[in-house]
């Protein structure tokens, strides 16, 4: 398609805050939330939006938009850490995506002032966080779903650790 | 916190593609997909993201990130469609939070060339969606959850239509 009538503007965006993980480089960091299942660690919002946590610790579970801001590359095709297989990078949850941006659900266990304690991370230190969300199941999710090139594979989400091989 | 040695750099996003939606504007729009469930919509990506999408035909759900373009305002305390009281924005699914990027998971029922064609849109037409990943129920759905102030009133969700109440 071409853009149209549609005017392809830029969108900025700021930071939030920053999550304080034990991961201070991509090789070794857990590659989904559940492989990093119990570490420990925080987001910490930066003052002028911490008005905004309120109601959220009635959530367990939150969801983190943040910045892959240690990768530099963008690819279309991308070997994903549990394939030998190139595939389409929207078919998969690489860093080296057009604009960047990740996607974790985590646990939430408790705010203080204008710090979330998380656990199940999967993030690097110093990551920037775009936005916070409450993970609600019945909106997120739909119930039984096809997992693609996935299917079979799921269960080792948990076993694989990053080997630095997106980093650009 | 301050943000210490951290830049507080701008960080650009660009859209991939658009939505195209029967819901030409806020008011009147599902409040979330299941509300939504049913109405057909596409998500028409541009030409030079088009090779990203291949091998997300096998997954019959996705998740769209996009911007509520629609949304001009950031307020960090609003009042959600499903209550009358006032919550902190991140505890919440409204537009008008900090970067306005909104979430959604859709579904997937095939994809012609750049073209996906989508289920289950809570979504105003010409949003730009700025990513689309896999929905992975083992990643994106850690199982029992507590939903804080939407306890009891979840399966209300389907049920609302948007009031324009967020149109800043």
């Amino acid at each position: 398609m071409t853009a149209g009538e549609t005017v392809l503007e830029e969108i900025n965006c700021s930071p939030i805050g920053f999550v304080r993980s034990p991961f201070t480089r991509a090789t070794g960091t857990p590659i989904q939330p559940i492989g990093g299942s119990d570490v420990e660690a925080t987001v910490e919002i930066l003052e002028e939006y911490a008005p905004g946590l309120s109601d959220l610790e009635g959530f367990s579970h939150i969801v983190l938009l943040y910045h892959f801001h240690h990768c530099m590359t963008t690819s279309l095709k991308v070997k994903p850490f549990l394939d030998d297989v190139e595939r389409g990078v929207f078919a998969t949850r690489a860093p080296v995506r057009p604009n960047h941006i990740g996607m974790s659900v985590v646990r939430l266990d408790r705010i203080e002032g204008g710090t979330l304690h998380i656990r199940d991370v999967d993030i690097i230190d110093g990551t920037p966080v775009l936005d916070i969300k409450p993970h609600i199941p019945r909106i997120d999710c739909p119930g039984k779903a096809r997992v693609g090139w996935l299917e079979g594979k799921e269960p080792l989400v948990g076993e694989l650790r990053d080997d630095g091989h997106f980093l650009g």
